[in-house]
Formats: structure tokens, C-alpha cells, sequence
């Protein structure tokens, strides 16, 4: 957390705005300067760092519901607590659209080192992995420092036995070693097994030093075998590393128990404040329902939910309602396969060219220190102008090469502009897809700052009167 | 860690060492500053500073044993593994002494909150926990701030229910948070049975917010019923808060499958640097070579195991031994009931007398800030100045009322002067009795800082020629 004192930023705030709204004729300088769009836009960050709405709806979610894997049972009961939530919120709309997700279940993961120095194992089954047979799997490692690693081994090192794909995740702020080593994770088990694998096991992807191993999704390939695949905890994976400088064969033993359950029926849950003027056009701001199922789902997303279902709430509570339509999406099944978000786009697609801008939360509760856009380079300075009253809520203006977050990434390719708000994520891959992602790692004054962020950013985009489109070829982006 | 620079501090000691070693008859201001036991007694400390022993130790009895439960096979493991260690260090004397020990299994340990909103919880078993029934114990939660509080509850609320002891444990260098919370978890099933309670719950006894619970030993009492006893992480204490804000009934379910396994064999492991003109005459360093069955031991009490060894084989690799025998005790069955310790007083009842003074390192891999002493007070002034080249090693001189660590603690009662050697605590309670309990939560500098300072004070003490005895009455310690 930075020390950005939010209580002085507050008081800044609002000494500006009563100083506005007491003495509106006071000056042609301070109208000029402050037009009322920047007026309202500002008055929302007040609410919103004073308001624990956010933090509110993240603790509901969290000890009301917990852990929500998609196609799950849980995953309905979240389903009912949204439409509940939302409805009690007093948006103009609310409703749910119902998508076919993959179902999964964990089971028990087990595992254990039987030579030359028997030690047990802290490990999580990734997601969608197979079950190893009932008996497990015994067989010596073969450890490679990152997934190219393994891609371009000798299979016949690797026959037979268990490959150990040892990629450190780096800490950064911006999340960016997730992206470096989370390839072991999604794409090991089809690289293990083309080598002629049993089975993958992945030091962890995160940043942490806990004993608790970092679930996650992985994928399969047709026409390649499914072995088992499962993360090591970061202290099991330093553990192993170690007994390989005392003997190069070790022997795992591995039994997990997990099981693909096949489709089931969960929703994408929406609540939109209606436009004033142009109610059709649509500023989309996302987060996702779903979570893995070790910890509560508190950062990972339920942080985003938390904030943009309170920034729109903020919006919905002004006495004049913005031009453009806010529509708040709580995506289904993000973890599995950005699955809710895939089928949002499609039963949407006759109404893609009515969104204006998305944007999606899913990046835990950290400050957000920068938005980028992916808007059309022509106005994009004029867009950050726009934005120009968010700097001082700690959240500089951007380059206009956003992706605008998992659920909202095919956006772009589909002609509609994004925005990333960027959130600080150092901390974020110490608890991702663990049982520590719970209530207690959100920070309620970073969470409101976010709340705040969103908002203003939802208001001005939802009264701009710039055209965003066409978006940049990815060549000629700024 | 203190931003402490040993390089700096290493570089200035060999500065005056060599010095001295170079010009041994450079000016008498010199020869009277330095004594020869100063001398070797910041030999000692740089060579500890240097050196990874100590280190060393910890990652071989972590990586090769792990964890070694009293009274287990591993336990037994870890016996072979100290006798081996011990024996290629080269000590004068390696030698175990048998003790018999209780033995436990820990089972399984499952908990959920069935309603009002279901939620898996994250626990461990108090060790010594008899089993709930087969199907587990089902029944509502009453919660208590702390052990007293529900010492002084009317039983009729508490009757059929299960106790849930919420007291948090406050961070402080010295660890005295533990203390002040630690009753709830070692008593708490007794009173929890006297009132009725079927099973009893405790907020973990930890300064931490990991979803991960601590173990650690708790007793019944003899005509009172066995209650199972168990721990829950934190975030799942606050989660239990939380829900009762909105429900006052709770329904908890919790199955152990914990097991009472009676008596088993365990060993005391001793080595011993023979003085050379009073070798009857011992200074014992002491720490425990059972650990808890979760983690692997490494800050409890591995670090202890690797400081007091590393400390007593410099002392051992000396050209010239120092007065008095230095005695390496690794105590069985701490963790289970110091009872490795209470049989090694009453096998060495006889040999009491000439035990100099006794000092444990049980606290982990902090900093050693400051030693104490329980000695003649008398003499307490002459002590402190014998050790006054303790301070360049970052050791304050205390004061006269040591305890001397958990396995000596019954030595001041037999008339055995002891001294604490007392660490920077600050994050001990964070990992203590839980699966983070691994090797990467020791710092290498400061588990050599430790080692330098036991190094110093058993060389001291060793040679030291103060009558430390009769020790004060409790009542007139300085």
C-alpha cells in the first residue's frame, strides 16, 4: 500500500467541490476550469473514498457465499446473491443471461516424496486436470527451469517420468512474471505429455513464500494423452531443488482425484443504470462472479466485483443520470476459460457496436496507479483530457494500448474500445488462486480509491461526446 | 531483519583481531582492554559470521528428515540423522540417552461451517486430541474473547455447544503475545469440557493472516471429560466473526480422526567439546530436535539445532579448548511436553551440581538483541562484564532474571544458573507450528548471528572463573 494519504486528498476534494457548489458564480476562471462533468466526476471520488460500499459487497460476497467455482453448486447460490445484491442496490435493471460452463471437481490432491528422502508434499490439483489412476502415480522427476525447457528436451529424458517445470513468477507491479511463467501452468501437461510424460508438476505461479500451492487452469490437446498436472508450493518446490543437489533421483509419488464433470449451467449477471440521452449506448464495466474454490474469492474477484458494482451504484444515486447506459457485467466462469465472457460477446454481438467503452476489475485490491485506453489515436488526447480528473485521485493518464482485462480482452478485436485500469499487483500473485485469497489481504482505503477510480472513469465516458471509433490496427497503436 | 550491516561489523572485528594477533605486546592499554578470552571470543565471531554452518545444519536436518514428530518413525529419523550430523563434525563426545515419549497421531482434521452459510473452514488439530465420532460432531459455536471468559460463562449456555476461544495474539519482539493468548489453546478443552462444551475451537495462536492454523500441544485433565480441541486459521476466525454480525447461530461441523498412540522411545542427543582443565564442569546449549508434523521444523526449533551446534564446533575446532566441557543437548519430545528435557534432569540429577549454566535457542531465527542471565546477584555485574564482547555482535547486556528457554526452564528450581539468549521475535508467531514453518523463513545472516553469540557466550562461560551460584530467591532477583 503507498502512502497516499487519502484523508488530505478527501479534504482537498471537497473543499474544492463545496467551495463550487456554495459560490457558483464565484468566478469565469474556476468555471472554466472545472466543468461540470469534472464537477460530478469529482464529487463521485468524495463518495467513494468516505462510502465502505465496496469493501461492503467483497464481505457479503466473501462470508456469505466463499469460494464459487464455476459449475458449481456455489456458483449458483453466488448467481442468487448477485441478482439479490444488485436488486437491493436499486439499479434500473438487473437480469442474468444464462451460460454453459465446464464443470470440475477437485477432489483430494496428494503427494509426497518417497526417495531418497521421504517428505509429504503441499500441492493443489490445477484446474481440469485428470485424476491420476486410484492407486496414484509413482515415478522419478525430471526438472526443467521453464516450460521451453521442457519443449525442447530429449524425450527420451523425459519418458516415463514426472516432469517438474521450475519457473520462478518475478514480483513487479504491474503483474507482468505472471504472464512469463504462467505458460508452465496453462500449456505443461501437453508439453509433458508430447515428451512422453506421466505427469506435470509446476513450482507454483506466484510470488509468495507460503506453503500453499497456486491452483489455476490448465488445457488439453486433442489427440495428446491427458496426464495429471498440480502446482507445488513454493517451499516444496525449494525443497525439491535442494534434495537434487544431494541426489539427482528422487521419486514422487502423486495421487489426485480430480474429476471433469462435464457441462452445467451457470450466468452472466448484469445491473445497468439507464441512460439519460442515449440509453442504447453502453459503458461497460466488468468484474467476475466466479472463483477458484481454496480461498473465498476476496481478490481474485470478488474485489472486483465489490468495486464496480459500488461505482455504478454511486452513478446510479446521482440526481441526473449520465447520457450513455452504465452496465455493470458479473461475468460467469472468467477462471475456466473467460467462458461468461465469451458467450457475453456473443449473445451481444448485434449490440457490440453500441458499446462504447468496457472495462474490467480482476486484479485484486491494490491502488490503481494508471487507466490506458485503446481508443481511436485521434482522440485519444482528447480522451485523456477528459480523464484529467482522475489524477487526482492517484491514477496517472495512460498510453492507448490497453487490454482491458481478461473478460473484456476480445473486446477490441471485436471494434469495441477498452480502458485498463491499472491496479498496483505487487502483492497480488502472493495470494492468487490460493486458500489465502480471503478478506483479510483487502485493504479497505485501496479498495474505495479503486471504487472511486471507476466511477469517474464510467461517469466521463458515459457523457463524452467523442467519437471512439475505429480503433488502431495493432501496428499503429500509440 | 534489523538493518544491521555485518559486513561492516565482521570487517571492523578482524580489524582488531588481527591487530591484536599481530602485535601481541603492542601497549598494555591494549593487553588490559583485550583479554585473551576477549580475543577468542571475537575470533569466534567472526569465524560464526563467516560461516554457513550453522545454515548448513538446518537445510540438511530440514531437506534429509523434515518433519519428525515425538514419538514417530520420523522422530527416530531425525535421532540417526543428529547422531550422524554430530559424529562427522568431529565432536570429543556424541552420545543419546533414551526417553520415553507420548505419541500422537494427527488423522485428519476437517471442519465446515454447515450454516448459516456453508463455508469450508481451514484447521488443524491441537496436538493430543482424542478423535470426534466417526461422523463428526455437529452442533452450534458460542464464542469467547478469551480462556477466561469462558471460564466465567454460565454453563447453561455453553452445554451441547462447541466453545470457540477467539483470542488474538499480539506481535512483539519478544514473543510475549504467545503467552498471553497460548492458555486458550493448551487449556481451553478442559474448560470448555467443565462447561459442558462437546468440543472446543480456537482462533490460531499466531500473529499472522495466512489461511493456515497452528498446531500445538494441549492437556486434558483427569476427571474430566476428552473434548476434541482444534485450531482455526485466522481468516477463518474473522470469517466466523463476520457471520455471527449476522447470525447468532452457527453450526459448525468438525472431524478428527486424531489418535492417543501411548508411549514411545525417543532419544536425548548430546555432544560434548571436553574442557580441558575442568571437563566434569559443563556448559550446556541446548535446543529440541522434535518438531511439529506440518512443516518441516526449520525455525522450530532446526535453527536452534543448527546455532547450538555450529556455536559449540568452532569452540571444538579451537587449538586451545576452553576450561570447562561444552555440552550440546538436542532434547526429544519439546513440543509434546518438554519431555525430553524433564528426563534429562532427572538422569543427570546426580551431575546437576556441576552444571555451570544452561541456555535453549527455541525461538526461532531472529536476531539475538539481548542476553539475560539467572545467576548469583552477586556476581551479576561481573557476568555482564565478562560478556561484554557480546555487544559488537549486536547482544545488549539484560538483566538477572532469565528462564533460559523451555527445555532448561526447570534448571534455576534444581539451582542450575541459566542464561537467555533472547531473539528478535517480531515475525516467530507468523510460521510457528504450521506448514510455513519451512527453511526459506531463516535468514542466513541472522541464524550466523546467533550462532556467533552462542559461540561467544558458552567460550565465555566455559572459562569463566565467577562462582555463578547460590541463585537468587525469586522474590530478590535483580
Amino acid at each position: 500500500m503507498k502512502n497516499y494519504n487519502k484523508q488530505i486528498f478527501a479534504g482537498m476534494l471537497l473543499a474544492t467541490i463545496s467551495g463550487c457548489q456554495n459560490q457558483p458564480n464565484d468566478t469565469q476562471v474556476t468555471q472554466t476550469e472545472l466543468s461540470s462533468n469534472d464537477i460530478i466526476s469529482q464529487k463521485l471520488v468524495n463518495q467513494a473514498l468516505s462510502s465502505t460500499l465496496g469493501y461492503d459487497i467483497v464481505e457479503s460476497l466473501t462470508v456469505e457465499v466463499g469460494p464459487r467455482l464455476a459449475g458449481s453448486e456455489k456458483d449458483l447460490i453466488a448467481v442468487e446473491w448477485a441478482m439479490s445484491k444488485l436488486n437491493s442496490l436499486g439499479f434500473d435493471k438487473v437480469y442474468k443471461e444464462s451460460v454453459q460452463v465446464p464443470a470440475w471437481s477437485r477432489g483430494h490432491a496428494k503427494a509426497s516424496i518417497i526417495s531418497p528422502f521421504e517428505q509429504p508434499l503441499v500441492i493443489s490439483a490445477l484446474g481440469g486436470s485428470v485424476a491420476t489412476p486410484e492407486s496414484g502415480i509413482q515415478a522419478t522427476i525430471i526438472r526443467f527451469d521453464t516450460l521451453a525447457a521442457l519443449q525442447a528436451a530429449d524425450p527420451a529424458l523425459v519418458k516415463g517420468k514426472i516432469a517438474f517445470i521450475d519457473h520462478k513468477t518475478e514480483r513487479h507491479i504491474s503483474g507482468k512474471g505472471y504472464g512469463q511463467s504462467v505458460g508452465g501452468r496453462s500449456r505443461g501437461a501437453v508439453a509433458a505429455a508430447e515428451k512422453g510424460a506421466v505427469a506435470v508438476v509446476i513450482r507454483s505461479i506466484g510470488t509468495d513464500h507460503d506453503r500453499m500451492a497456486h491452483t489455476g487452469m490448465m488445457r488439453y490437446k486433442d489427440g495428446i494423452k491427458k496426464i495429471p498436472a498440480a502446482a507445488l508450493s513454493a517451499p516444496d518446490a525449494d525443497m525439491i531443488n535442494l534434495m537434487l543437489k544431494r541426489d539427482k533421483d528422487i521419486t514422487l509419488s502423486l495421487n489426485l482425484s480430480s474429476k471433469n464433470l462435464g457441462v452445467a449451467t451457470s450466468y452472466n449477471v448484469i445491473a445497468e443504470v439507464t441512460g439519460s440521452s442515449k440509453p442504447d449506448e453502453v459503458v461497460l464495466i466488468g468484474a467476475h462472479l466466479d472463483s477458484w474454490d481454496e480461498g473465498t474469492g476476496a481478490i481474485d474477484d470478488g474485489a472486483g466485483v465489490g468495486i464496480v458494482t459500488a461505482a455504478a451504484k454511486l452513478i446510479q444515486d446521482l440526481p441526473q443520470k449520465p447520457a450513455r447506459t452504465i452496465r455493470v457485467v458479473l461475468y460467469a466462469a472468467e477462471e475456466v476459460g473467460i467462458v461468461g465472457a465469451k458467450s457475453y460477446a456473443k449473445q451481444h454481438a448485434d449490440e457490440l457496436g453500441l458499446h462504447y467503452i468496457a472495462a474490467e476489475s480482476d486484479f485484486g485490491a491494490g491502488e490503481i496507479y494508471q487507466i490506458d485506453f485503446n481508443v481511436n489515436p485521434n482522440v485519444f488526447e482528447q480522451v485523456k483530457t477528459e480523464h484529467s480528473s482522475m489524477t487526482i485521485n492517484g491514477v496517472t493518464l495512460g498510453n492507448n494500448k490497453a487490454t482491458g482485462g481478461p473478460d473484456v480482452s476480445m473486446m477490441p478485436s471485436l471494434g469495441v474500445p477498452v480502458a485498463s485500469l491499472r491496479q498496483d499487483g505487487t502483492d497480488y500473485f502472493d495470494y492468487h488462486h490460493t486458500p489465502n485469497d480471503t478478506l483479510d489481504k483487502i485493504d479497505p482505503t485501496a479498495l474505495a480509491q479503486n471504487v472511486a477510480a471507476y466511477a469517474q472513469f464510467a461517469y466521463i465516458m458515459a457523457q463524452s461526446e467523442l467519437n471512439l471509433r475505429p480503433l488502431a490496427k495493432k501496428t499503429d497503436k500509440q
